[in-house]
């Protein structure tokens, strides 16, 4: 079995050693596209193509590569459906709406304080 | 002003709008160094240096430019005492505190649930 898919550890996980898995747990659910998929699918399952029209400024390829990530590390379902044409589906798992919630609370934090952020950054530049 | 620093804005913040600049606060706050240097500052204010031993695998520059992000952001606090050999202490603002609070969760999640991800991932590539 490979290195990379060991599933003990004899040493407690830190996300500070930059060998231990839970850093890559850690910045795949916190990636560029990672955190808004993972609270896009937070209200609800979703299509590829609604997941592609909501969240702004995402390619297919990055959606597509970011949900594969995500489908890998236990947190999404893909669901395939033999019909014509071809409709897949995503979802949350149980782990994975653990994370998404995590997530979805940044996401509406950072929402809230926008402002306050923009305030900073002005008088940031001011003082430079 | 230029448009980055407005203060103000008509519409409700989303992130999933590519240009709204809560995408940005989301961004900064989730980025691969910025989450780990917010996690660590929770603490306790921190020392340049110490920050980089805690985090391993930053490099000198990469933590310079994500402190530096915090800073404008109004999430950290930059003391440079007039000592020799020069010494600069990060803490985190009110602002920061919450919004680490939240990144911090997220770091924890990820170390308790590293063994759930491998496992996941084992038997995802198993499958294909």
């Amino acid at each position: 079995m490979p290195v990379s898919n060991e599933v003990t550890t004899t040493e407690r996980p830190d996300v500070n050693a930059a060998n231990c898995p839970s850093r890559s747990v850690l910045e795949h659910i916190t990636s560029r596209w990672g955190v808004l998929v993972l609270a896009a699918l937070l209200e609800d399952g979703r299509r590829f193509s609604e997941l592609r029209r909501l969240i702004g400024g995402v390619s297919e390829k990055m959606l597509a590569q970011t949900l594969q990530t995500l489908e890998r590390d236990g947190f999404v379902h893909r669901e395939a459906h033999p019909v014509i044409p071809p409709r897949v589906d995503y979802s949350l798992t149980e782990l994975g709406e653990q994370a998404a919630r995590l997530v979805a609370g940044l996401a509406r934090w950072s929402e809230a304080h926008v402002t306050d952020v923009l305030t900073a950054r002005a008088g940031y530049d001011d003082r430079s």
